[in-house]
């Protein structure tokens, strides 16, 4: 047996206690599989933290400065389990510096800074790793790089927020509306007390940027992915949809056409016989279309403490496999591609529109002249009494682009009196 | 660039062609992932088969003998895709023995002689590598060697069977009835003109074993994995089972207590909103349970000459890197444990037992009785009648081991007039 390896942990909270679970529960398998311990020495917490109850149990050290861990020469690996950018940005560039590995499960950081981070990591011939950014315990970026390595993405559709696809079981499932579906998930302690980055979809776009790089090698901004959250999202639209054959998810998604991506987060219609419908409760799951193996799904939980904690264990494995046979530096993603953007006018879709008319003859006449003009077709069309003047009515169309979507909103404000309640794309052919 | 890999292929069946279609097709990704151009130089075909179109198509050599492919120095890897146990399993050794990496994804070699030739491969610090044995085109085998390293599985379930799920399908979904189901999945391609291997489990029972030397590290006999097909399953049962609340599915299971394990092949009632309850068709699925991640589930095709193909040349990938970073020579499954079965009379589990009683008063008693005597408690009943005479009586029983379940077909076999139409495990606390 090989002398122990050891980690550093930046924070001790919900993910940096399951790190110490994990370690702890499956210690001999791991040890078995890599061919030495693999222990927490060290862990940096805020001097106001009480964390000794942890240390005493787990056996390790608590510390208040960085410099404690990145220049103890013992510990080879630092896992970043804080959040938001800064500090952590400084610190693992610190530690990468310093000639640690680093894993983290920072998703904003990634997002925003994860070329520059990744750069550096290769500079400093170290290994960054991030399983758990993405969907938490599902393996999907391993299994991007590596077994679909061999494939030529087209698609990547992620249910990859939990709290916002529990608030959306519950609205379907149960009728539940918005403002309910939200109280449960944040009583259940899914959402946040301040839940914008779920519910304005921004979690679910920052991990589209790190998926769009592992699976097309492009590296895209947050600004280039058109996002959408399911703020206020109408309970009518939601049971609509069900009538119509749909489950309505917030969906991440990232596509490629023609050499050039389009990356979005959005509320969309899901056929419900497709896998993605039947993804319950707070559940993620990440679908792949690709050429060779045609339709794929990985399933799991989107986030947690243990599951989380299972992904960054995982990558101190790799990372220690590596470091055994001398073959550290490489990138955990090395697919790169020249950055293309696919324009608006050629990235199409189905769309649900959900308006109010006044109830009178002609008023669908005016709607079915402005799609018309706009050269888009309807496909399915729901007409109901709302209120004694007003008919709520649910159209989807075929497909068109979204110059066209555009333009019929525009229309549709400017020259008629309907309320556009809401648009929504729709999976489909 | 570096100088090209090359490959020797056995076998220019399905999935053959599709290994030359899919590094033609990802030429450009695949050279870039790994830095050099990789390519099928010969393929070893019968001297009766007509393979020169693709020959020239590919740009590759055919070949009638063996030592044509393993004596070439400039092949690297060998890929067997014959099929069948000999002489796969001569070639696969001679080509290890001289020197080259093999790629495979013969599941009833494997199952019945992997430890053998992992072992020749290991001794000859060689490669052996079969993602697309178990479930084709889903990187199951990897995920678990890798992603789930961290972790401590305690059961997969896998749909692992295309053919018949695709028949279960029909049979759910439209009433079909099993020889019509059977019929039309041979019209289509997914069951072969003798269906023994798939509509018996012996197909998933080969998978179950890979399966549970990755997820157990423990090596098992095809003889010790308990295995029931689906050959004349009754419409009436599916139908039941549906009324109940529960899909029919063929499940290969491979569960850990108390550090034994049982493996098993049999038609399972799966609960509607499990997530192995969705998978539809042909398509194929693995459910995992593990503590840290908890439940997870890796969907896709399960066969199909481009799905399957892409686990092949991933792993092809793979072994690339390896060599690249000269560091070859490890198990595609690294985690062993001796092996220890569970005890039936620790198996346990809920039943369905579908029964024809005659339709007298005091029948039911009978049965009662008889479960009473055993310790088994009754969860869900559902008579109805059958013929005049006959009642057909379908009941769940709570969870009781299989000792005790097959001390009641005992019983009812010697105490009862009643005939057990069937019996079969359901899924569920
Ligand atoms: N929770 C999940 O399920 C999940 C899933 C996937 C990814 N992640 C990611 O994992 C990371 C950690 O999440 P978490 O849920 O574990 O958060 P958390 O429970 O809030 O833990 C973060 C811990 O780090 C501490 N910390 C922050 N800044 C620090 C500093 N400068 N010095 C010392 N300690 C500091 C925090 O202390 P204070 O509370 O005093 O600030 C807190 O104890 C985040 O990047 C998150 O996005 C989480
Ligand atoms: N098809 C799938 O979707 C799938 C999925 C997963 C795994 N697999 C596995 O992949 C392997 C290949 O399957 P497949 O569907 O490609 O089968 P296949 O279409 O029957 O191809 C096998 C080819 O190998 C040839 N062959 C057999 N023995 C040979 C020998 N001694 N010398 C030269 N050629 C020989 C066969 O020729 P003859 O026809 O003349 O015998 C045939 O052309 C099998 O192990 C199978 O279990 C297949």
């Amino acid at each position: 047996m090989e002398k122990p390896v050891k980690v550093g942990l930046l924070g001790l909270g919900v993910v940096g206690t399951g790190v110490l679970e994990i370690l702890a529960d499956h210690q001999e398998k791991i040890e078995k599989s890599i061919g030495c311990p693999l222990t927490v020495a060290k862990a940096l917490v805020r001097p106001t933290e009480d964390k000794e109850n942890l240390a005493k149990k787990y056996n390790l050290q608590l510390v208040h400065e960085l410099t404690d861990i990145i220049e103890d020469p013992e510990i080879d690996i630092v896992v970043e389990v804080m959040g938001r950018i800064e500090p952590a940005k400084t610190f693992i560039s610190e530690a990468l510096k310093a000639g640690k590995h680093v894993v983290t499960a920072n998703k904003d950081l990634l997002a925003q800074h994860g070329s520059e981070l990744a750069s550096l990591a290769h500079e400093q011939k170290r290994n960054l790793y991030y399983e758990a950014s993405v969907a938490g315990g599902i393996p999907i970026l391993r299994t991007i790089a590596n077994s679909l390595a061999a494939d030529d993405i087209q698609e990547v559709l992620g249910i990859v927020n939990g709290t916002t696809n529990y608030m959306l079981t519950k609205m379907v499932t149960e009728q539940m509306d918005y403002d309910t579906a939200l109280k449960q998930a944040q009583e259940l302690g899914f959402a946040e007390s301040d839940p914008t980055n779920d519910v304005d979809g921004i979690d679910a776009a920052y991990k589209m940027v790190i998926l769009s790089k592992f699976a097309f090698g492009m590296t895209i901004t947050m600004d280039q992915v058109k996002v959408k959250g399911i703020r206020g999202l109408s309970g009518k639209d939601v049971t609509a949809a069900d009538q119509l054959g749909y489950t309505v998810k917030l969906i991440g998604s990232t596509v490629k056409k023609n050499g050039s991506i389009a990356a979005e987060v959005g509320p969309v219609l899901v056929p419900s016989d497709h896998p993605l419908a039947s993804i319950h409760n707070e559940f993620n799951a990440v679908f792949v279309k690709s050429s060779g193996i045609g339709e794929s799904m990985y399933y799991g939980p989107g986030a947690g403490s243990r599951p989380t904690a299972t992904s960054i264990v995982a990558d101190l494995m790799t990372i220690v496999n590596k470091i055994q046979l001398g073959t550290i530096g490489h990138r955990f993603s090395e697919y790169t591609q020249p950055t293309q953007l696919t324009p608006p006018e050629e990235i199409v879709s189905k769309y649900f529109l959900s308006l109010k008319m006044p109830d009178e003859t002609g008023q669908f006449l005016q709607l079915a002249e402005i799609m018309a003009n706009a050269g888009a077709g309807l496909e399915q069309v729901v007409q109901e009494k709302a209120t004694v003047e007003n008919a709520r009515v649910v159209v989807i169309t075929h497909k068109m682009s979204e110059t066209t979507m555009s333009q019929i909103q525009k229309d549709i404000a400017e020259k008629t009196n309907f309320e556009l309640l809401s648009t929504m794309k729709v999976m489909g052919e």
